[in-house]
């Protein structure tokens, strides 16, 4: 006659690959009961069950938090790691979030190769989670609630008792009398959770018995919406996604339906470690894509460019505007340029016999490049070479005695390619963006 | 200075193509705000603006609220229709729900071709319809809300006011002195929507001050994904679906993500004019999938019967057992089958010159058919012709003197084919299903 907590955790083991275990032990009821109950079962000893407790220092008895984790830990004979993280709440987006932020990066930074890492969420949990994302505006994504498994760091994220309500684990609780402590991680959510799970819910439940009951299984068609509407966008993103120039074929991406182009969108920017623009910046967006071609549309937001050109779609990270009067004397030494990017030469630790001076594009430049019978605009050249109209301002022009004898690694004229012949070595330019 | 009301109907109107317009008119506030304002505008006038009032007659005051909307619109000088209609509560669906059917079916009789029927519902309605909707378990679809636009009938179903808040409306009802009636179609579901909006709502919007704009984009968001989701189900049902069969190929649907499988399953049934089946049935549907071949298994439910067969869904309305002793004389007339099919002569009005004994299959059945050096077993016959299993019970035997001469419209052996070649005509078979 087991305990049903230990039955729910032993069947929930027995459908799950043999990987070690690890819990997220904040010494709640929620995990002081997943962690207890999982204690008892051989299975979970024999992955090496242990626990992590996060001491955000936030609260003044969040030391004392610790100890009573450790004793709880120490109890049961689970090994018992805290981990002690500083939270900055000064980044703008609240000390809650803040503290969620580290806990997560302290938690996958300790998980091991393979190792799950429980949580103790619960049915009551994943209801609220459902109502609060509703009372974000969120789509089917969020809609979804907790997902009961998912990636995490060097391993998994997993929740088995999202099944269970909350009440099954207050009993277990009160059953094997746990000593437990309020959790203190959860201020500010605790207070919007509060207030659904105090007032809102149960008016809902009043009048509306089985909404619980209703909310998961929305909750489970928008989890199974989302995941096909991602296996779409992450199809189309590998269409419509240039692997060399990571650019993005602009009338493919506006073609996609908008669930589809929303997405996808801030997927390639995310990989790009680029941030997500607004609902209104995506929506500028979409409309210079439809605009009339012949101009070099441009749409920036934090930290973010996204160009417009040749039909495609090219991030950038944002940069400082670069100072056409700039400019350098250099011999071949390994030289960072205003844009991030660097000039070198292709033999280390050579030197050009002269100096030349390092200038950027004002307009009117002609060069004749060696083997060439013209000289050329270098407008002309730059359009030939299909070179990104952010990249020409940012190309270093190189000059002896005021006569312009190479462009970057591209062009060089019979003076210019004298000079380097003389040194054994070529011009190497890498942009910065 | 115009009227708000009026400025967001002109607005609106000129967005749309000049079609007719109908306005589904209960007599209430929001209906009589709309069709009010309506009728102040050139354009709608020029549109031939008309309304519909629906008499349900479930209410003693029902003609008084018939006779009411008459007068109101011959006041504004727009034609009026009432249409009464017989609501039948038996049917297991719910008074409230048998109303608003026999509503529809008899405003999408009453419209003209290409007409727009305009409704009322404004922004809090559809606060309420989210809100309902996730109670009820909806998937994104039902988490969209209504929809502004839709097909309905010969024409279009619009709802210009779902961006306008219910005070908006109460504001013009009350500028405008106008005589409103209860609604008086909507019983039950005013009860639900009215404990929404008088005592969930008011705790919602306490502590969540943007919680209506919140929940429009969350259903906005559901909205677009059950779009791009439907785009995704039906073109994968052009691929897996066979139209000369109506068969629907098992492992491709099988093989696709839960959110596509089924709604394109239940698109598949209510095409042939067949119910959906329940989450279980869909679950044992998928089983038998993957169980293996050599069986013939097939899953039942209230009034289908889903057939796996040749790596493919069947699916056939349930029809009464053919009782395998059925037998009937047949000289050639149009005769009815047991299955609901039909067996007759390729040439109308001929007769043949004896009268043949139709009887079903009861197994060990042969056959030489005309031709054939060897007498066949008819087991073998349908095999070799893939003869669906359960048309094989239904299709007509033709007996001679207790000889068996012809198969259905298949097979006839020599004195079959001497038979029919006398009568100048051959025998056509039209299987129920």
């Amino acid at each position: 006659m087991s305990d049903p907590l230990q039955q729910h955790l032993r069947a929930a083991l027995a459908a799950m690959p043999p990987t070690p275990l690890c819990v997220a032990f904040s010494g709640g009821p929620d995990s002081s009961a997943l962690l207890h109950a999982l204690a008892q079962l051989p299975d979970a000893r024999a992955r090496g069950l242990r626990a992590l407790h996060v001491d955000h220092g936030l609260h003044v008895d969040s030391a004392a938090w610790a100890r009573h984790a450790e004793r709880f830990c120490a109890t049961l004979g689970v090994p018992c790691d805290v981990l002690r993280v500083q939270v900055d709440g000064s980044g703008g987006v609240g000390l809650e979030a803040a503290a969620r932020e580290a806990r997560h990066a302290a938690l996958a930074a300790h998980l091991r190769e393979g190792e799950y890492l429980l949580f103790g969420h619960h049915r009551d949990d994943q209801v609220e989670t459902v109502l609060l994302k509703l009372l974000r505006g969120a789509g089917p994504e969020g809609l979804g609630g907790m997902r009961a498994l998912r990636a995490f760091g060097p391993g998994q994220l997993w929740r088995p008792l999202l099944g269970l309500p909350r009440t099954a684990l207050l009993e277990y609780v009160a059953a094997h009398a746990l000593d437990c402590i309020d959790d203190p991680s959860n201020a500010d959510t605790q207070l919007a959770r509060n207030r659904l799970r105090h007032e809102i819910l149960p008016s809902l439940l009043r009048y509306w018995p089985q909404a619980c009951d209703s909310i998961l299984h929305s909750a489970a068609l928008s989890r199974a919406a989302a995941e096909a509407l991602r296996h779409d966008w992450l199809a189309a993103f590998d269409r419509l996604h240039d692997r060399v120039s990571g650019s993005l074929d602009m009338h493919g991406w506006l073609a996609l339906l908008p669930a589809l182009r929303e997405p996808l969108l801030d997927h390639w920017l995310h990989a790009r470690g680029l941030s997500a623009p607004s609902a209104a910046q995506r929506r500028q967006i979409e409309r210079q894509c439809d605009a009339r071609a012949g101009q070099l549309p441009c749409v920036r937001w934090a930290g973010t460019e996204l160009h417009l050109w040749k039909a495609r779609l090219w991030a950038l990270p944002t940069r400082a505007p670069i100072s056409r009067d700039w400019q350098q004397s250099w011999q071949g030494e390994p030289l960072a340029l205003p844009d991030g990017g660097e000039l070198s030469l292709t033999v280390p630790h050579t030197r050009l016999a002269e100096p030349l001076q390092m200038r950027l594009r004002h307009g009117g430049e002609r060069i004749k490049p060696a083997g060439d019978p013209h000289t050329r605009e270098l407008r002309d050249l730059f359009q030939q070479a299909q070179m990104p109209p952010w990249r020409r301002e940012a190309c270093p022009l190189l000059y002896l005695d005021d006569e312009l004898i190479a462009v970057a690694d591209l062009w060089a004229s019979d003076r210019g390619v004298t000079l380097f012949a003389a040194a054994g070595a070529l011009p190497r330019w890498r942009p910065g963006r």
